[in-house]
Parts: C-alpha cells; sequence; structure tokens
C-alpha cells in the first residue's frame, strides 16, 4: 500500500509528544489537512500540528460544518480528521459525526478535554453541565462512533492512537478519541512511528468463505437474467477494481444505486444506469426487477424506503454482499469483509460455466435537447444536458433535497465522484463537504474540479463554510438551485403554499464578496440561452477561481421522477408506473414536461429573451 | 399569574387534534413565536400550528442557531419552544439545548418522529443511524433534559403535553417530547384546556424551611460586613421581586455575579459592581473577599474555575441558596425552593435585630472620559462609556469572548435585561439568542431596543440567522467588535501568532444586504470621534430598522480584566491584584490603558484624523 508519506522525510527526535504523534500518524494516512475549531481544550494539541511538515489546520467556520467538510474529505482520501473542544465543540458537531457513522465514512473525532484532575474534581469548569458530569459527551459519542476513548493512561496512549487511526480507517467508521489538555505532552517513543499501521484487514473464516463463495458462483453460473447492483460500500471499502472485473468477467448488466454513483464507470458498455427502487426509469426496472438474479456489491441497505420512496431487491434469488457481512437469500453469514469474497469469487470463477448471453443494457445517454433561448430553466432539462458540461476527474456533489434526484439523471464521464448524503440526508451537509472534497481534491494534484449543486434553502444552513473555500483559495463551481425555498419538502409533504416551505430570499450572488473574495465569478442563470452561454464558455469550464452560478428555477419545479411522484396520490404507484413509462418513451414531449412548458407559458411573454447576468470580476 | 391569553378569546371545538392542543396549550404560557426548522416528520405538526391565532413559526435558518433563538426568547418570556425532525435536526440543535440545560432555561424541545409502525418493523429510514436503533436520540436527549418522553399513548397523549410544559416551565430546564408522525392527529378532548396548568411550585417541608430560614436570619442579625450577591437563578426563577426586597429591608451591599448581570437594579443606591471572583475590581474584591457573611441568592454555581480564572468565595459564612436546594456553611438543604425560602425570610425578619450599620458601596459610576476624537477606539474606553448610550428596558447580550467580560464594566440603567451564556460558553451563540430575544421583546410591546455585542470571530459561527431577523422585520442594533479573530483565546491560551486564532475576514457591512435587508443601517468605527457621532445621534438610537455597527480594534486589544491577566503569569496573582489596584486608583493614566496608547502611536501617524464610513442606507 502507497502511503503517499514516510517518517523517513522529516525524521523526528527520539521522543516526541503525544499530539506530535498523533499527527505524525495523520501524516502517515496521508492527511494533510485537519478540520475543526479551536478552544481553551484543544489549542495545546493545536499547537503541535504547526510543526508537522505539510499539515494544515482548515480553521473552519463552525464545527457543524467542520465535521461535513472531515466527512468530504475521507470520501475522497478514506480518512478525515476532526478536533473539537470539549462539551460545545463535539456536541455542535455530532449530527455530522453520526452522518459519517451513517453512511460508513472513515473518521477520527479529536476532543481537547479538561485536565484530569480537574475531571477527578468535579469541578464547575464551562463548557460542562454544571453537574460534574465530565463523562457526558463521551457517552453520547459512543452512539455515533465504533470505538471511543479518552487518553488516561501515559504507558499506552500511543498504541492507543493507533488503535483508533487502524479502527476508523479499516472499518470506515467515526472514531472518539479524547485527549485530555494536560496529557497533550506526554512524551512517547518516536521509533514506534518506523512500524507502519496495520491497515489489513482481518481475512475470513476459509471454510464460511468457501461456502458463500460456492453457493454465489453456483447461482451465477445458472442465471438467466442477472445483474449487478453497486452501493455506496464499493467505494468506502475500496474495492472498485475488483467489481470491475467481476464485470468484465461476467458482462452481467450493472446499474448503481444513488449512494453508488460514481463506484462504477458510468461509460462502460454494461453499465445501465441508476436503480432507485419505484423511482428508477421503467427501463432499469424492467431489467433489475425481473431479474433472476441480482448481485448487491457493497450494500449498506437492504431496503431504503421513507413514507415518500420505497426501494427494494424484489428478485427473491438475491445476494447482498455488505463490507462486514452478506446475505444469500435469507442466510445471513456474519464477519465477512466484501474485499476477500469479491476476491475468491474473481478467482474461482471459470467464465465458460457462465450460462448468461449479454443483453443491452439500457441506453442512459440522454441527448442534447436544445430548445429555444428564450425559454425558462427546468430542473429536468438542466440535469440531462449538464452531463455533457462534466469531465472526467469531476467531484460531484449534490444536497439532500432536488438535486440528489436529479444527479441520478446526469451520465458521469470516468473517474468521476459522486459526494451525497443519500441514507442520513442532512440538510447543508454538501456545503461543508465541498470544502473537504476540495482540499482532498488539491491534494491529489491535477486539475480535477469540485461541482457542488445545492438548493437557495440548503445553501442557509452552513453558507459561511464558503468562507473558508475563500480563505484557502479552493476554487469550487457552487450551482445554487435557486427555487425559492424548501422543494423537496414541498413536494414531499404537498402541502405546496405552506408558510415553513418558505425561505428569506437572499442575494446570493453577493456571498462570495461578502465573505472576503476578491477574484471570483457569478453568474444567474435564468434561460436556455444562459444556460449554453455557459456551457460553452470554456474559460468558466477551469477551475481559476471560486465560481457561484444561480439557477433560476420555478418554486414547484423538480427532476421528473419527484414531479411525478407529487403529482399523484402515494397508492396509485401503477399510475406513476404509467405516467413514468408514457415520460420516458415519448422522445420529443414527455408529460412531465408539456406540463413544465404550460406553467411557463402562464407566466408572462414568452417571446421576450431574457438573460439576467450578474456584473461579473475579471477573472485572475 | 397573569398568563397573558386564556383559550376563550379563541374558542377551540370540542375535539381538536394533538397538534393543535400542544400549541393552544404553549399560547396559554403567552408563547407567540416557535423555532425550528420542517423536516419530513414534523410538517403534519407545523401544519396545525398555521391555524392558531397569534402563533408564529419562525422558520429558522438551521437548527442550533433555532434552540439558541429558543434559549433566548426563553430568557424573556420564561419558556421556549423548538421544533425538529428526527435524527439530522434533533442532533444539530443538541449543543443549544445543553446550554439551556446547564444554565437553567426553560426550553420543550418537539421532536416530529417518523410513523410508530416504521419504528416497530426497524425500517432503514433515512435519518436513521442504520442499525434499526429508533431509540438512539431519544436516549442522547435524556442527558440534556431534566424529562423526556415520546408520545405512543392516544389515552393519556394530552395529560403528557401538559406535563411536559409543567416541567420545562416551573423547572426552567430542557423537556424532550417526541410525537410520531402518525399521532399527531389523535383527536383529545378540548374542553381540557379549560383546566389551567398547575404551574405553582411545590411547597417546602414546613420543617426544613424554618430550620435554614431560622440559621440565616441568626446570621444575617450579627454579620458586621454582610453581602448579597444575585447569581443567574434569580431571574430564571423568578424571585427579582423578592430580592429586591431584601436588599431594601436589610441595605445590605447587593453584588451581581456576571451571570446575575440584570437581576438587580443597578441603579440601586446599594448596588456595589459585578463581582468575578480573583477578576473582579479591587473595591469589590475588598468588600466581598473581606465581608464576614454572604448571602448568595439564586445561586447556578458554587465554584466557576477554568484554567485562567477562579471564582469563589472565600468568606466562611457563605449561604448559598441554588433554585431547587441550599447549602448553609458546608450543610446541604435538598429540595428547597429558592422561592418559598425568600418569602419566609422576608416575612420573618425583624430589621430591628440587624447590627449592620450601611457603609458605602463601591462606586461603579465610571465617569466619560473624552480623549482626541482622532484616538483610535480600544475595548476599555468603548465598554466604560457605552453604558451612557444604553437606556431603561434594553435587552444587552454579549458573546462568550472579550465582550462577556467587557459588558461587566458597564452600569446598567434600571429594567435592564442581560443575555450571556456564561457556564455553558457555546460561541455563536448571541447571534441566535439574538433573535429569540427580538421576538420576546416585539411581543412585549412599548419600544424596548435588542442590542447585540458579537465578536468577528464568533458571528461567522451563526451569522444566517441574522437573515431570519431580516425576513421578520425585527430591528436589533448588532455591534461587530472587529478585533480580527478570536482574541479571547489569543489572551486565553497565550500563543499570540499561532494561526488557529485567525479567521477569514469579511466586509461584515455587507452581510445585512447580502441576506435581503433592504432598509437598514450600517456603520464602521475606528476612532473615538467616529463612536462619539454616533452616540450623540438620536435618529440612530431609534430602533427603527436593523443596524450593525463595526467598531474596529486592535487584535490583542480586550476589557481590561483579560489584558492584565493576559500579560502576566498565572501563577503571578499578587502581581495582578497590584496592577489592577493601580489601574483602578489613577484616574487618569492606568497603566493598561496607557501600554494601549503606546501601541496605538507606534501604528502610524497619530496626529491626522482617520473617519472611515460606510456609506449609509436612509433610514425608512
Amino acid at each position: 500500500m502507497d502511503l503517499g508519506y514516510t517518517p523517513r522525510q522529516h525524521v523526528p527526535p527520539s521522543s516526541i509528544t503525544l499530539g506530535h504523534y498523533l499527527f505524525y500518524r495523520l501524516r502517515q494516512l496521508n492527511i494533510q489537512t485537519i478540520f475543526g475549531l479551536p478552544g481553551e481544550f484543544n489549542m495545546p494539541l493545536l499547537d503541535k500540528l504547526y510543526s508537522i511538515p505539510d499539515l494544515r489546520w482548515a480553521g473552519n467556520a463552525n464545527e457543524l460544518n467542520a465535521a461535513y467538510a472531515a466527512d468530504g474529505y475521507s470520501r475522497i482520501k478514506k480518512l478525515g480528521c476532526l478536533i473539537t473542544t470539549f462539551g460545545v465543540g463535539e456536541l455542535s458537531a455530532i449530527n455530522g459525526i453520526a452522518g459519517s457513522y451513517a453512511e460508513h465514512v472513515g473518521l477520527l473525532h479529536v476532543v481537547g478535554m479538561p485536565p484530569i484532575a480537574a475531571q477527578v474534581k468535579q469541578l464547575l469548569l464551562h463548557h460542562t453541565l454544571g453537574n460534574g458530569d465530565y463523562n457526558v459527551f463521551h457517552r453520547l459519542a459512543s452512539d455515533v462512533s465504533i470505538y471511543t476513548t479518552v487518553i488516561t493512561d501515559t504507558e499506552s496512549c500511543a498504541m492507543e492512537v493507533d488503535r483508533c487511526l487502524t479502527l476508523a480507517y479499516t472499518r470506515q467508521r467515526p472514531v472518539y478519541l479524547g485527549i485530555p489538555v494536560n496529557l497533550v505532552d506526554t512524551l512517547v517513543d518516536s521509533s514506534l512511528l518506523n512500524i507502519p499501521l496495520n491497515l489489513s484487514l482481518e481475512v475470513n473464516n476459509k471454510e464460511i468463505e468457501h461456502e458463500i463463495v460456492e453457493s454465489i458462483l453456483q447461482e451465477l453460473y445458472k442465471s438467466k437474467n442477472p445483474v449487478i447492483v453497486v452501493d455506496a460500500c464499493v467505494t468506502r471499502h475500496n474495492v472498485k477494481e475488483e467489481v470491475k472485473q467481476l464485470v468484465e468477467l461476467t458482462q452481467f448488466p450493472v446499474f448503481c444505486t444513488p449512494m453508488g454513483k460514481g463506484a462504477i464507470n458510468e461509460q462502460h458498455p454494461r453499465f445501465g444506469g441508476v436503480f432507485v427502487g419505484s423511482m428508477s426509469s421503467p427501463e432499469v426496472r424492467e431489467v433489475v426487477d425481473f431479474s433472476d438474479f441480482i448481485l448487491v456489491l457493497g450494500a449498506l441497505l437492504s431496503d431504503f424506503s421513507t413514507s415518500s420512496f420505497h426501494f427494494a431487491y424484489r428478485a427473491k434469488n438475491t445476494v447482498l454482499l455488505f463490507a462486514n457481512h452478506a446475505k444469500l437469500k435469507n442466510a445471513m453469514y456474519p464477519d465477512l469483509k466484501l474485499k476477500y469474497v469479491l476476491q475468491a469469487i474473481l478467482s474461482r470463477c471459470d467464465p465458460s460455466k457462465i450460462q448468461y448471453k449479454p443483453q443491452p443494457v439500457p441506453d442512459v445517454i440522454k441527448p442534447k435537447i436544445r430548445l429555444m433561448d428564450n425559454v425558462p430553466l427546468r430542473q429536468e432539462w438542466v440535469w440531462n444536458q449538464i452531463s455533457h458540461w462534466f469531465r472526467e476527474g469531476d467531484i460531484v456533489i449534490t444536497e439532500t433535497g432536488t438535486s440528489a434526484f436529479g444527479v441520478n439523471q446526469t451520465r458521469f464521464p470516468s473517474s468521476t465522484t459522486c459526494i451525497s448524503q443519500v441514507l442520513w440526508g442532512s440538510v447543508g451537509y454538501s456545503v461543508g463537504a465541498c470544502l473537504g472534497a476540495s482540499f482532498a481534491c488539491k491534494e491529489r494534484g491535477g486539475s480535477g474540479r469540485v461541482i457542488l449543486f445545492v438548493g437557495d434553502g440548503a445553501l442557509q444552513l452552513t453558507v459561511q463554510e464558503i468562507s473558508t473555500m475563500i480563505r484557502w483559495g479552493l476554487t469550487p463551481f457552487i450551482f445554487v438551485m435557486n427555487n425559492n425555498g424548501y422543494t423537496i419538502d414541498r413536494l414531499l409533504h404537498k402541502k405546496s403554499n405552506a408558510g415553513y416551505h418558505d425561505i428569506q430570499p437572499w442575494n446570493n450572488l453577493k456571498i462570495l464578496p461578502t465573505f472576503g473574495a476578491v477574484n471570483y465569478d457569478v453568474r444567474k442563470l435564468k434561460t436556455i440561452g444562459d444556460f449554453m452561454q455557459l456551457v460553452q464558455d470554456e474559460k468558466f469550464a477551469e477551475n481559476t477561481v471560486p465560481k457561484m452560478v444561480e439557477i433560476i428555477l420555478p418554486s414547484m419545479d423538480a427532476p421528473p421522477a419527484l414531479m411525478d411522484k407529487w403529482l399523484i396520490d402515494d397508492n396509485l404507484e401503477e399510475e406513476l408506473h404509467k405516467r413514468v413509462h408514457e415520460w420516458y418513451t415519448s422522445d420529443e414531449s414527455p408529460s412531465a414536461f408539456k406540463k413544465a412548458k404550460l406553467d411557463t407559458e402562464s407566466q408572462g411573454d414568452d417571446s421576450s429573451r431574457v438573460i439576467i447576468q450578474e456584473p461579473m470580476n475579471p477573472i485572475s
């Protein structure tokens, strides 16, 4: 494994402090940026950070945003580190940590704590609940972490740091590490750094592995209409290469879930689209729902359902390979590492036994639809057309809300990464994640772009993290989908005009200069013509400065799957199928789009071309 | 007790939904604004809110800010209500709830939860940790609430709502109420609303009460140098009137703690200033530390110490009356309600037995010091002079940081309220609290002003809540003390130039228009002349539009108590006393100030008058 860094590049003295030890270990795991805010109980730890080569303190605007940023960073680099202070700091971040826990994101949360002496004496420090209980926050963290510890032993503290890092990295979940402020300077033997962390996964029990692999292969060989579905843990647990080999070996059609988007090359000839349960396109549903064998790789969920959506595998013959366990039909197999199971399948599979004859997969390439320049923009059209603007190496981030649905309409170039918090679904996450991903993107070098899609409502929750992007000279593209409030909630709850869906309208394009940006690029798009001008502008496509594009959309507009869901009653699922099918099979005038055009026409004079463009700063 | 509202003003039908029942009860407790964000699992509840007369949904920018706002509202109105959604929403708010718990603030936190059926089946809903555990968030809340419940029983649900409200109101702590979305429409008998909530406190055990009151009176009668110290729970538990009577009856000198500021009329002839332990002025320390009897009323803390500050009562003869218990010397008396103990003292005290002969109290009126117009502003001068701009009925809010120290230098007009989160100390709290206090201020009528002092660093954590103020036409005065980063941390940690103290510089005066304000007033002050012009501007003093004043201060400037603390080593406490004493006794050239002037002079040409004033919008 290439760690990208070895301690030999910078030889530390023979004894170093615990704080230094922690940071050298993080550097060995290729961490170059650490997120969080300073506080009384973590500042002595932060002081150490500044003496470590190539390590940077991001200095976030608030702790929740910092947790989101560390999560976004980890989704690119396999590990993120967040440092907060006791009580107020760590509690502000806990919702972000819970998201990392739910979605399998490796994270080390270091909390600077009061000195041991104060804890023992139960002094009434500030940032306590005033009841002398110093364990309460550690206790709270244990529900959203796979491992929690507070350093109290000066002998074993280096080993404890190693354990935390190893668990966060290999299990891809948050780990909580409390460091009392008086122990930061505990001296540890720096030669421990020469022993690499053991990041290999525990090997599977060979007998169990053999049993399940043989069962899977038997099903795989004999199936007539098989599919492979790629879910979130393929990316998180680092088996993208194995999955690609399996698709090429079997030639099975391959789909991804919304959380698995980006885990398979969408330009691959066997890629058939995104499977979103009942909200999938009819072509995708047809293939997946009527398959006789579904192999779900890197499953995070066996079901994904809310009061509005239903996501399930209908085929009786379903194999779910989770990160650390597996399910074959109704049998559970605990303690099975995904990576080893996949490797065993690959090495034992005899392609000559595969009965499946490759069938065409659904065509996911949406044609470029050119409308009149003066037609106002709609989500459906924007999401279809923006695919053509994406390019290899892009990191695309979407927000819980309409953009998380819209992105499923796009087809990614190869090597595109998608970040979206589909399961936990904390609104505002994407802005913090965009910061973290931007650091990670910069650190891996090259000209990769970070592209954020966020609604005007969600943006308000975490807007200040844009300031941190400016501070560090990061250059994301921020598309603000302005549909005048919480449209996803309007659609989900069907009370279209309830006041609680409204938000205070902002001058979004003033945000960058207000937060101190000097060189930046901002645009407002209202029409097809505005959009076409933007995507044809080659200079705009380069990530030279931070850019914000506000796309003005009607307040009840949404990607078509949501639109249709909204227009009908929950019980009329059949009607939905019919409508979606109609929409997808009609090349020229899908029904949802026809309705959209009608709305537009009634809004005003369609013949006059309206282009509103904000004054633009020169691109440096 | 005047509830300000009776259900008779608007007669509901005989059966109403549980949602309506909750909101009618809140109106009976004089709640007119509810804070929070919409989410899938609370929207059916929010729908009910819109049909209740005189009840408003604030619609906050994020949940943590909403919790701060509900806390600030409650500090004026005795109860605040926050509504969030399951998982993501409630966890985002938990740091704010913990603050209300630590600081004794009455709060009802209502969480919209998934339907019971989904919980029982352990469906993998979004906003869960993906492990089928629906109780985890309720469990987390129990550590920061005095009572938590989830409605599951349709028979007793109205009673359960009553219990929650009664506990939050009488105990002045947060209560957690989970309402599964499918139970919002449970019908309850609306005639229950005609039975007023029992908000009276449980009476004390008469024998115990008699014992402690007699003991206190004996000490009170014989003391030669007594003092009364007023702490936070005097305001929270509604005994300001009893405290005032006790001061007038005994003529004892009365001081307040930082958390008790505003609980006693600072214009009262017996008021002697703010007691901040070792950071008090020498005059205050002299009286308090050398007293032979200290009666601490509404104590929240018996000790308040951090690594940098020490706050303790030195007199052996100290009586601490907490909200619900008491401590006499070393004896603890559980279950004693502060209000009844005070009332018993008042009714049984015989003034003729009091031996104390009133002595003069320290003079807390700081003279108006007029410096040359071109002298740059410093915290010390600003805090002393701003007192003269305050007026009766003001609500003054300060942030954890230098402003929380600065405000202790001010002397309030009568009927001034102070809001500051001294114990919990969550940075960014003040902006949310300012929103809540502004609603409360507007609801009590009159021309009361809300005045916020926030540092440029703290402002960045919660800035978006200013948008909610604009949305509702609220008109606070926001003083941004711009000292270029986290000055309080620089002082506490003494690493004056560590990078983690820095923040991205913002164009703070652009915030109001960026968030959509049309009518507003913004100013930038750099010099004494700028400041004098502002405080002499009678139009500025009226709260007609939201106003932001950015006060530019040197980055290492702070109120004198902090400055001195920072300049010396922790161990040199005696030296501190000497220096502080020197500073306070020298009328014309206090040492800290001399140093400050020296810094200024070295920065540039002092003789040229610099006034920088941002263009100002017309005041509507």
